[in-house]
Formats: structure tokens, sequence, C-alpha cells
């Protein structure tokens, strides 16, 4: 015995989204079988109008919604401080922070040879155009702490020591409100070396 | 800083999944960013085309995709045993063990005074109808063992008791393949209680 036909594909296309595997996908479908027929329509109608409703900037990658991406306009930003993000994922989190006062770089992804994701793929070429033409001074890196991201910020620090430059990168150390208990060694030992006097 | 409004509508949208708060809600939207086109489109399809797909039994409120529902058309089913269940999510799991040989009946929910959920907008009316009109001998009583579960099967007994049928329910025990260091001691009480000789 199995679900109907359009169950079946239901499921399949849900079990698409991230760590969703099959029960996961069943429950939802399930769920979206008691829903009112209008919350079903919104929803399908968001995700079918999800790739003609999104631009990306082509100067950083940025989404936005209006003509111009809000971030390269924004005047008072500070044009020699460039904040390289992997995707808009990162960015909104980073913006919603308030405290970044440059400009952004959607690398558009990491590096990784097991996805087949090489330099080419990125948005690098483009990252050198630009700290040349806007004039930047730093450029800060925040990519995840992860195989691919350590790749990808390791990559980045050669190719821009040709370049007049100062890299960083985000800070590792404890989160905030985390027990102890929690913590890798790892993390630890980067909280500990980067530790900072108390004023 | 705000995300672009269809963004927001998709994460709105997305949040009405169960479990699914804002922060899964965002993961998916920004995952399917990436999609390629036509899978964006499968997933809209299915979702916008579920209700006019969907199609329920008169008779026992199961979902079928042809013109007839499989089980009460099904002759070799025993006729004097009807299974009730809470949704369709239930009929499919039991259906799929294989090992109900009997009918079914889809309540359409379970007794909840929190959530508005009485008697009639059960299918209860239907449920004795069934049992006197199929000549049904036992009712098989198969819904969670939760606070509205219970209600519902302690209701429905009442109810049956001026019938001439038997009602059983499902046993409560330890379940298959967990460590005795998961199971609470309620469960561990039925399992003590019902008990079963070995042969």
């Amino acid at each position: 015995m199995k679900y109907p036909k359009h169950i079946v594909s239901l499921i399949a296309a849900l079990r698409r989204l991230p760590g969703v595997g099959n029960k996961t996908a069943e429950r939802y479908a399930f769920q979206m079988l008691g829903w009112q027929s209008h919350h079903l329509a919104e929803l399908a109608a968001s995700i079918g109008s999800l790739k003609e409703m999104s631009s990306f900037c082509q100067e950083c990658g940025a989404l936005y919604e209006e003509k111009r991406c809000p971030y390269c306009r924004e005047e008072r930003r500070d044009r020699s401080l460039l904040c390289v993000v992997s995707t808009i994922k990162e960015l909104f989190a980073i913006e919603q922070m308030g405290e970044h006062k440059g400009l952004y770089h959607v690398l558009g992804g990491l590096l990784s040879s097991m996805d087949g994701i090489i330099c080419d793929s990125l948005a690098i070429d483009s990252l050198k155009t630009r700290i040349a033409k806007l004039g930047v001074e730093e450029v800060v890196i925040a990519l995840d702490s992860t195989l691919e991201g350590d790749a990808t910020t390791l990559y980045l620090r050669e190719l821009l020591a040709e370049q007049r430059v100062t890299v960083t990168r985000l800070a590792f150390g404890l989160p905030m409100g985390r027990s102890f208990d929690y913590i890798g060694g790892g993390t630890l030992a980067m909280a500990l070396s980067g530790r900072r006097a108390m004023r």
C-alpha cells in the first residue's frame, strides 16, 4: 500500500528542504492536507514566484527587491570596509546586528572539492575588481568555521596578500550565554589565545 | 533592516508547517533561493494542487486518488472489523503494516476543548450508522495516547456501549528496540499490567 501519487510527489519535493527526511516530509504533507485552501495557495505562490521576485545586485551579489541594492547605494556606508560573506543569509544576519558600517561582497558559496565548487564558481574575480575600484582598506572575512569555510578563508588571505589591504577574520571564542559544558576544546583554545584585557 | 517582502511572505507561509519556527523557516527560504527553477515549480505545483487532487471517501473518510476508496471497495476485507483512526496519516501507518484486515473509519480529529473540537466536528454519527449498516462486531480504537486521544477513546467507549459491538483499544507497552532508560513510569506500569505468558 502506498500513498496516492500526488502525495508521493509532494513528499519527494519537500525532501529537498535542508534536514528534511521522509518522516518530516510526510508530517508536513499530511498537515498541509488539513490547511485552508488560501494558506496552501499562499505558500505555493511564494515558492513559485521566488526566482522571478529575487534580483541580485551586480556589484555585491546581495538580494534586493527594489531597483537598487540598498547596501551598495547607501552613501553613508564606509567604502573602505568590505565584509565578505558566503551567501545572502549571512549578509542578513550581519546586517540585522547593525554593527557593520561598510559594504558587503557575497561569494555565492564556499570552496568545496566534494561539491565541485572551485574558485571560478565563486565571485572572486569581482572581489578583486571591487577592492581596487572602491579603494577598500580592510576586508573582513566572515565565513563559516567549517572545513570549506576555513579553506576559502585561507585561499582569500593568500589571494589578497598581493593587494594593499588589511585582511581580518571574525573572532573565535565562547558563544554568549552558553555554558562551558557544551563548548569544544578547539573553541576553548581559540577563546584562550584570543583573550582580551578587561577595561 | 528586513528581508525583502517576498522572502518575508515565504517565511510566514513556511511557519505554518508543524514544528517550524522562524529559524527553520528562514533556513528553508534561503535554501530554496538556491534551488533550480524546476524544483521550485514542482513543489509549488504539488502544494497548489493538493486540495483539488485530494478526494475523501464519503464512507470512511480515507484519502483516495481513483474514483473509489480502495479500502471500502476491497471485497476481501473483513466487514465485521472496523478500525477507528483520527486522521488518514494513522490510517496509512496501520495499512502499511499490513496486519489489519478490516475496514477503517477516519474521525477527522480528536475531541479537544482547547481547540474547540466537539463531537459534532468529528465523524461520529457516521460511525454509528456504519457500525449498524456493515454489521460490525469489533471496533478497534487506534487513537493517540494523549489527553485528547484518551478523552476521545473514552467518549467512544461510552457511546458504543449501547451498541452490540466489542470495543477494543491498541495495547500499551514497551516500544520495540528501545532501552528501558527512555520509557516513562506510566508506560512501564501499562506494560507490566498487560504482560503476557510466553509460549
